[in-house]
């Protein structure tokens, strides 16, 4: 369907049905037996998905271009593209046993703004790229993002494809097997904008009954992991006020967690895993082993939990008498996207009707990296009950398009559009 | 050493060089590689162990019993023994990679109380008993206490002797194999009273720095299996208050029972096992299982502090939304010991001129089991830093040595004892 822009001629729109149908089809390539799929990057199941999108590149007939980490890029109206150009992208790879929209929603939008123009027989004022990333998820080689991130430099291309799977094949191998070792050098195309579109990955839009997700940054990520030595001793026969409780210890930080999140507001604080030694029910445990994952969308308040978490460590030690050692595992520092795309999205969902908030994505995504060289923005869709990385990932078909018609009207704002000469 | 009682005859009186030496002895079988000894029940380790105390026995001319359970009765004096007499018994059956004391050294020191009486030349007023019981730890066969809590009818001879091991083999087949099952019938020999000596398997006499524990009792003892079920969600996208985080709510446990400990001051709680599911840094977890060891002196504390773990659960999962279930694994009463036997315990010790402190068992002893038949008393010494069920086990000679002597003081009050004539 396409609608007047008052000239008389029709205004680009999104086809819907299309996008449907293209993120469905996307979704059979690499399904497991449990109903989910499984397309780790740069496997056999990774290349038939690969195979697919440059097809329906082709289709629109996108100038596709793949670089030397296996990075594919869509080209529409790409004269001068080096210069100046708008870029919408994601990633196709999937984790294990994924669910069908995760970075696969955002490169299909793109193709489906693509469509856009040229089912309305128009081209954009500036080039367009869509852009599928190589191994956004980190399941099969780390770190994560790893193509977006070689491909503004953030790490050397020899870096990036010398990165070896458990299986020791490297990135650089595993491209050639799969013939996606494109020709293009690292960055050859820096656009002006990045923009991605994605599902949540988290329950706020969903339980709030807000449509559109303007996000402003990405959280920053602290990862440490906390080893606490007590001393093991008779459930039965040591007094409370001679224990030295490893586990008792690791319970507290739990709790003072969960009070400066709660504290803060905007601290996310979160105890994954745990083991206690010796592990037997009547002995009090000697050591308790936990990690812990901060985040904070506020580099300062990230860094003041981190700090308030080593003094309650200290602090619990010295009460308990217990040795507590901590050791840090992953920092990734907060990003912010840039305030007048944002604003953009913003007006968007406001003119299509649409409620919208803004967030911050508690997840990583390729945006982050693009923000190093460009202006970049995401849009967020909801996500049924926040569930992510799961067969049981859904987001209804109305707010898939609400999304897209978003993305195409933030596109057509900044880069115009204009009617080929018949 | 004896002295004399004014009578100018010897009063029997504790060897302690042959104490210790035995003590020595026994902890060189089944000695393992890592300077502790490994000495379960029933096994060829244990065969060693027995057939080294009956050897023994014999030398002090003690009449030498065993039961169908294969416990072992050393019996001075045995006139008319069924009708009135005094038993000094524990066992010499050890954990894995124990210590040379627990068990051992109240075998041992009953055996020295014999000595006493032989190199002294006199007889007890009634027949004196020491008796080794065989599986008290458990390690081998459940439940601890097997041979004592068979010998009281606690449990039939059928079930007792058909327990099996986890290589399937039965307590009977175990006897016969090592030649320990015996003709006396369950509980052929109920005594008049029982006395069991025994480190203390924890810290206060050694922290307070008394010489002597007079056991009043053994305290109740309440294992649950909690199980915690949250939801699993993106640590970094799931805001603080939209979480049903099961090992938060798990480490909210922990906290409310070391408060409960404090607060009742006689109850002792202790989480000693946990695990988490899915178990990854950045994911909320959605299960949390976790173990739970209540004690109290009180059966009625015991039940108040059940109930409010019962009522925190609830609380606690209404709180964070999630569903707490409790199974109850293991519950014994606690046991009284007898007010006068512990009187006379306390009476030897001032004599002696040792401090004492009354106090409650907190590990399980076959005292309890015999309590169920006879006035039963403990006397404890002290374990230096409480260390229990290890090769650091220790207490020093002059403490055992103490030990030794109240037991045979109280021996000498409640049988008395009268010289043979020459």
């Amino acid at each position: 369907m396409t609608v007047s822009d008052g000239t008389g001629k029709p205004r680009p729109e999104i086809r819907g049905d299309i996008l449907f149908d293209q993120i469905r089809t996307l979704a059979l390539t690499g399904t497991d037996p449990l109903g989910g799929r499984t397309r780790l990057t740069l496997t056999e199941e990774d290349r038939q998905a690969r195979n697919l999108l440059v097809k329906w590149m082709r289709e629109l007939d996108l100038d596709v271009r793949v670089d030397c980490f296996g990075n594919i890029f869509g080209i529409l109206e790409g004269k001068d593209v080096e210069k100046d150009s708008l870029m919408i992208g994601s990633h196709i790879d999937t984790v294990i046993h994924a669910g069908p929209y995760d970075g696969c929603y955002g490169v299909l939008s793109g193709l489906a703004v693509a469509r856009a123009f040229r089912e309305a027989g128009c081209i954009p004022g500036r080039p367009l790229v869509v852009a599928a990333f190589t191994n956004e998820e980190g399941v099969r080689f780390q770190p994560d993002m790893l193509g977006s991130l070689a491909f503004v430099g953030g790490i050397t291309a020899d870096e990036a494809l010398s990165v070896k799977d458990d299986g020791g094949i490297t990135v650089g191998e595993a491209l050639s097997r799969i013939g996606y070792s494109g020709k293009e050098e690292p960055g050859f195309l820096i656009p002006s904008e990045y923009i991605e579109l994605h599902v949540e990955q988290g329950p706020r839009l969903d339980a709030e009954k807000i449509r559109i997700g303007v996000v402003e940054g990405v959280q920053g990520i602290s990862w440490w992991r906390v080893s606490i030595t007590g001393k093991a001793n008779h459930a039965g026969t040591t007094p409370t006020n001679m224990r030295h409780d490893a586990g008792y210890a690791a319970a507290r930080v739990s709790v003072f967690l969960r009070d400066l999140a709660v504290t803060t507001g905007t601290t996310l604080a979160t105890i994954g895993t745990i083991s206690f030694e010796p592990g037997a029910v009547n002995v009090i445990p000697s050591k308790a082993v936990f990690t812990v994952d901060l985040r904070d969308p506020d580099s300062t308040r990230l860094t003041e939990a981190e700090e308030k978490l080593a003094e309650f460590l200290q602090k619990a030690a010295g009460e308990e008498g217990v040795k507590i050692s901590s050791e840090h595992l992953v920092r990734f520092d907060p990003v912010v996207f840039d305030r007048g795309l944002a604003g953009e999205v913003e007006k968007a969902a406001l003119s299509r009707g649409l409620s919208s908030m803004r967030m911050v994505s508690g997840a990583g995504h390729d945006a982050q990296m693009m923000a190093r060289v460009c202006r970049a923005a995401m849009i967020f869709v909801p996500s049924v009950g926040g569930i992510s990385h799961n067969p049981d990932e859904h987001t209804p078909e109305e707010d898939l398009a609400a999304g897209a018609g978003v993305l195409l009207d933030v596109v057509l704002k900044l880069v115009g559009f204009s009617f080929k000469e018949k």
